[in-house]
């Protein structure tokens, strides 16, 4: 396996629509083959089986040759969790023991995990606001493994899938939005109730359990049945854009009428960012953030919103590693994070 | 009154001997009139004729054309907090009804206060660790004085003061510290005890009952009688010496042993420093400090080690406003205080 090192997915290019406040959109889709117990019920022979037919069906739809398949060895660590924080596999994923299988397109906007808590979930990533064409990508990679692959499927509830908060759908969709200027004016808590009263679920920016770091949120549908794919979609999109819309508004506040203290908590960010000889993932995040509002308000010019984005997987510990090819102890990366970081900005 | 504005006292230059360590060197003299009542008790009648008397000897004595003699209106403020900040005044003098006088050398290393809680106080302050030169001022100009004014002296008390505790020599003679490794290295509190067990006081940078800002530390006698001045003053200059040591072993430590925190402490500072928007007086000390301590250990260069002493004066509020040329609230001295040291640092 060749792990890309300095190169991020181009979901994170911030050249998607909003992308000042949105960083990126994804659809998720859970599949699982009718004739296969589910993953955690099925036998050894029925995971090898699972995942032979996916790469197969994959291999058939002419996907092989714009990504690569990984197995097993090549998922375990440091490669594990730098799929993790590259938002390409998920954590139970990459621990379990079965037999796996991660398909992931080289632009990384594709991936695949098969023989997760489903046989199949795959997702499309699509910078800014883009349901279209996340939706439409995901769409087609689905309908393409279903000439091949007999999904589980029951015309009462739909896909069926291992949980049934899954069941129908099997669908997941959300937009990572960054929200500092709600965090500053404390106006967020009131913007993101209004989304979980409609029925939407707000997490961290690594999903599901995960803290706020850096003020990325999470906004995705909870329920999958009972509405079509478009229908959540929609749902999810007008509270995007209405969050949008007053993430906006309160930067122009702060822009109006505290100027001086969010320049001074972006300059300082920056500055530290620049000259920290130690710097953990966790202040390295919420700096990222600071400096990465003080882009997206025309603050800092030295850098644009793809380099400050970027940097956000770079500076996590797997992709650190990998990026400079070395396996280090808390200590070393945190002051390889610090050189990474501050060569990376004093010449930007 | 003119109020220097961005220059700083010759003892702040930072060019006396272990100037890397021990910023300035105060000797103070109490003296009192035998033909007056002590300042608390005296009529206002009395304060002016003290005021005139010093005035006159010090005229005589040649020191007019060195120096001005300030009288109560320009000890109003700002001009007080100012003189105060600049270590030329005690915050008691300057907040005194009374009639008082205030001398002061044009390169601020001689000052002299009339109807302080003695009638005389007259301090010497040096740049480094140098007692020869503040204590040998501090006699001349106390025997001229002595050649005008009659001094209240017992032969067996020595001078006469208002407080017993300043009885005998009348002298109080300080070093003020920079001890940011031994803060570090967690030794101060075992240094510093040394010093009070033989007596000596220790206090932070403005004297009695003020907070160690910054790390820099004032080290006097408490006693002033029984001793001559000579005792008094190797007292002081042996155990400043054992203190220069230990600091200095400990930025050995500090630069063999953790080198990587020190440049984070030292850069993060100057970085902050150089970017904030707004910043308060006690962290612009404490980040000025910490950048004194990078200068001295040579990891910064941009900046001397007497440019960067001067900086912890001229960003006290009064001298900031002083040095602006304006009137300012809290809120605004931040934000000026930020510009200054940002455009002081930035290209110095």
């Amino acid at each position: 396996m060749k792990l890309a090192s300095d190169v991020v997915g181009k979901w994170l290019s911030a050249t998607g629509p909003e992308a000042d406040v949105v960083v990126s959109t994804r659809v998720r889709l859970a599949r699982n083959l009718s004739d296969v117990p589910f993953t955690h019920r099925a036998r050894p022979s029925d995971h090898e089986r699972t995942v032979e037919g996916v790469r197969w069906a994959l291999s058939d739809a002419g996907y092989m040759t714009q990504g690569q398949f990984l197995d097993n060895e090549q998922l375990s660590e440091p490669h594990g969790q730098y799929l993790v924080e590259r938002h390409l596999a998920s954590p139970d994923f990459v621990a379990s023991k079965a037999k796996r299988g991660l398909y992931v397109s080289k632009d990384e906007t594709v991936s695949l995990m098969v023989n997760e808590e489903d046989h199949l979930r795959f997702q499309v990533m699509a910078s800014g606001l883009d349901f279209p064409e996340a939706f439409t990508a995901a769409a087609a990679l689905d309908e393409k493994l279903e000439t091949q692959l007999q999904y589980a499927f029951s015309t009462e509830f739909g896909f069926l899938t291992a949980c049934p908060t899954n069941l129908g759908t099997g669908m997941r969709a959300s937009v990572l939005v960054h929200l500092p200027a709600l965090v500053i004016t404390r106006e967020i808590e009131k913007v993101l109730r209004g989304a979980m009263h409609i029925g939407l679920a707000v997490r961290g920016l690594y999903g599901e359990g995960t803290e706020t770091k850096g003020n990325f949120f999470q906004i995705s549908n909870q329920k999958t049945v009972g509405q079509t794919e478009w229908e959540i979609i929609e749902t999810i999109a007008d509270i995007s854009r209405q969050v949008i819309q007053y993430e906006r508004k309160a930067r122009e506040y702060l822009m109006n009428k505290l100027r001086v203290e969010v320049e001074d908590k972006v300059f300082r960010s920056f500055g530290l960012l620049r000259t920290a000889r130690v710097l953990s993932s966790d202040e390295a995040i919420n700096l990222i953030a600071n400096l990465r509002l003080g882009v997206a308000l025309g603050l800092v010019n030295e850098i644009n919103l793809a380099e400050v984005t970027r940097l956000l997987i770079l500076v996590r510990p797997a992709n650190l590693q990998v990026m400079l090819g070395e396996t280090l102890t808390a200590a070393e990366r945190d002051e390889r994070r610090a050189t990474f970081v501050r060569e990376t900005l004093v010449h930007p």
